[in-house]
């Protein structure tokens, strides 16, 4: 269990989290021209106070000079680095409906470091078709396309609610050691597999829920 | 400031959050032909303690009866009227590229109460096109059309991270109040306005570093 990879080691999730947000920042900062950035200034873009921002970047190989700050072109490698966003991971995405066709359909996934190679389904209206140049096979191929040949690690779940479960557990059997839920079913998965949920419509409806208190 | 329907009133967000995955579990539940589900039958499967769950659900006005439980077409009903899935909230979505034409071309959006009825955007190859039936207009258009015929409420975000900012000042110009951010940007908006973060590619590294560690 020991992390060959020192910097990684024990980076809380919710300082994980607020990473992109320095990386998108400093990527803007770069655009307008400039070349260093210290923690205040990040700090007062990102509403992240300088010592949580300066302990969040201690997590990664970085150090900021005194006065200065990072420079930029530095904090975006190693920020890029460390979130896994260059290095190619491959992946699966199960259920081509509205959703699962809209992610094999974002190309803007692969420049974050996720490449869906195949997607699965069982209806015959998109099982050997292709979405994006992304292949479309049967789920019933799912094993052994998967073992022999896609060896991808990361499985992405968009198919209904209702099979979430049975297909996250097909989905392991299958190699996946990660799965990304867009379901908003709270699917369960054993020790030793990595489970991302995702739900996009309870963030739908925490929106919905604060629109309606707002005061007309 | 005083929320008009009561049984809004005070709930903390991550009782909100997990709303869906009660809904879910209960939808599949009546698919498979029960009647009664009670929070302890919840609790086994959804990983919170029934005390929670009926915590929870005191939030949204429904009753379960002593020994059987909620009934289980009531409890849809109510939980998809309280998370807001039941009423058409209109939206518009700024940045048509990858992500944003894929959200533009998901139509389960509309089931879960989302509308978005135009998307805009500056790129010739995409303004005045449609995608999925919904209208592309130049961004330029945007505040007369949404002040006039469109009225949305909700703003979709999915523009590059280095004008997640503007766009977001100029969609608030334009009448929204409530702005969804797919950005990986930390935009800031003022009090009165909604804003909800959902960064894909935040999850996305969440679960690669997790991957790294776990043991090969």
């Amino acid at each position: 269990m020991v992390d060959p990879t020192p910097f990684h080691r024990n980076i809380p999730e919710p300082a994980l989290r607020r990473l992109p947000w320095y990386l998108a920042y400093v990527k803007l900062l770069k655009k307008q021209g400039e070349s260093y950035v210290s923690s205040t200034q990040i700090a007062k873009k990102i509403n992240v106070s300088p010592t949580q921002i300066a302990k969040d970047l201690s997590y990664v190989n970085i150090s900021g000079k005194t006065r200065v700050g990072y420079e930029i072109d530095q904090l975006i490698n190693v920020l890029e680095e460390f979130l896994g966003f260059r290095y190619v991971h491959k992946a699966v995405l199960f259920g081509v409906g509205s959703l699962g066709a809209a992610l094999l359909a974002d190309s803007g996934l692969e420049q974050y470091g996720l490449k869906i190679l195949a997607g699965f389904d069982v209806k015959d209206a998109v099982v050997n078709t292709m979405i994006n140049h992304i292949p479309v096979y049967h789920a019933n191929e799912f094993v052994e396309r998967n073992t022999k040949t896609i060896k991808a690690e990361i499985g992405v779940l968009t198919v209904p609610a209702d099979i979430a479960q049975q297909t996250a557990d097909f989905l392991i059997e299958g190699g996946i050691r990660g799965i990304w839920n867009f379901t908003p079913f709270r699917i369960r998965v054993p020790e030793g597999i990595v489970l991302q949920n995702t739900s996009i419509y309870a963030h739908l409806a925490v929106m919905f829920n604060r629109l309606k208190q707002l005061p007309e």
